[in-house]
């Protein structure tokens, strides 16, 4: 451990290093919070609530401009290079909770303009999509916190199984589009809610695959499943009531 | 300049700042290349051309890897207070154009999608989008290049511009899928494809970002002008055809 004679009231390397995997622990709790705030606006079509995610989202930006200003400090206190991994992780994963943020604070964006159309009845779709995101996220925090890689590498597996369920509401949604050309509208929000969901899912791995780095160095990771397909998907118009 | 005497063929700290700067140009560049290609192959319906795209996307991913080991390496050697903020826009700047290089194979990854479907004549708007959305990258890395806080700012206020040209094609998508269901597959592609034209712009604008900066320190950045509005734009479905 590491003193600073020059500077009494700098805390020891270890004790930043502690302080920092704190704080950013508390960034994913906000971030967690944020996407299941947003999740439940948009069954209760709450412009006020949706207000107040967008908002705070403001909270995390800075706490990550925060973050990767004290895990830069620290690193110009001249690290042992056993340390570079710790602080790779500790850069990476904040602009990952940012990030995932962000999707939550669009969710909830989107969940607005949704109110200003006619209920629309195929928001239970995006529900569980919005749940198994914010259990990919908990883990991977989980992960991170406990240096735990196997935990970490089951996230990475059970984001195959959101990219399969984010695959299948696409199709749903796209078919009610087809069926009547009113659904379009709030469908095409659905579909980017639906996205930005996929999305956390990829950042919650991103965070997975950092927690791996850090317990198990270059150690490489086993091979995983491949991501979500609707890039490629295609819905047959032909055969559908309006085409 | 420091010397490091205990290991001679280690190159100078300014030395190596330059080498990662060239570095993270060059990443640029292959962003750049990639996101014009993806916009090539829209055009052309080349699905051989679309896979190369997308294949090339892993070497910027490892470039990333490798340019931000070597940022920390340069970190560790306790570098002076005042290249922090070198060291950080080093460490941020590549993970954005990761991601651009990220958008650009999904745009060519959806182009195959859509040679699989009759051609749709809507496809004019996304070239004019990805030209600008181009540029902004190009601006955005010589403001890098050159240390010009003037160009970034530019950057950042015609990230606007893109915007409001995103607002636009995605309201045409969205009355293109009204008027006819057999347009609903593809222009969801579209719009998929317009959404990533638009978060390059985004990403432009972090680089943009960073580069100010990097050159003007903590003095904060002029106020900019809103983002996208499409996460609330909705469209009546009342008094098109098929409603």
């Amino acid at each position: 451990m590491n003193n600073f004679p020059h500077d009494h009231i700098v805390k020891s390397y270890d004790e930043e290093q502690r302080r920092i995997a704190a704080e950013i622990l508390h960034m994913g709790e906000i971030a967690v919070a944020q996407l299941e705030a947003a999740l439940d606006v948009v069954e209760r079509r709450d412009d006020r609530a949706a207000e107040r995610i967008i908002a705070n989202d403001e909270a995390i930006d800075t706490l990550e401009d925060k973050v990767s200003h004290d895990v830069m400090q620290l690193a110009l206190r001249g690290p042992m290079a056993r340390d570079l991994r710790v602080i790779l992780a500790a850069l990476r994963i904040p602009n990952d909770i940012e990030r995932i943020g962000d999707y939550a604070s669009n969710v909830a964006k989107r969940s607005m303009a949704l109110n200003m159309l006619p209920p629309v009845p195929h928001a239970t779709g995006l529900r569980s999509l919005g749940q198994l995101a914010a259990e990919l996220v908990r883990d991977a925090m989980a992960a991170y916190r406990d240096q735990d890689a196997q935990l970490a590498l089951e996230v990475r597996d059970r984001d195959a199984e959101l990219d399969a369920m984010y695959t299948s509401l696409f199709r749903e949604l796209l078919t009610y589009m087809m069926e009547d050309a009113r659904n379009i509208t709030p469908c095409t929000h659905l579909l980017f809610m639906a996205k930005n969901l996929e999305r956390i899912g990829d950042h919650a791995t991103n965070i997975a695959e950092n927690v791996w780095f850090l317990v198990q160095g270059d150690h490489p990771l086993p091979p995983r499943d491949k991501r979500d397909e609707t890039s490629t998907t295609n819905i047959p118009s032909g055969g559908l009531s309006q085409s």
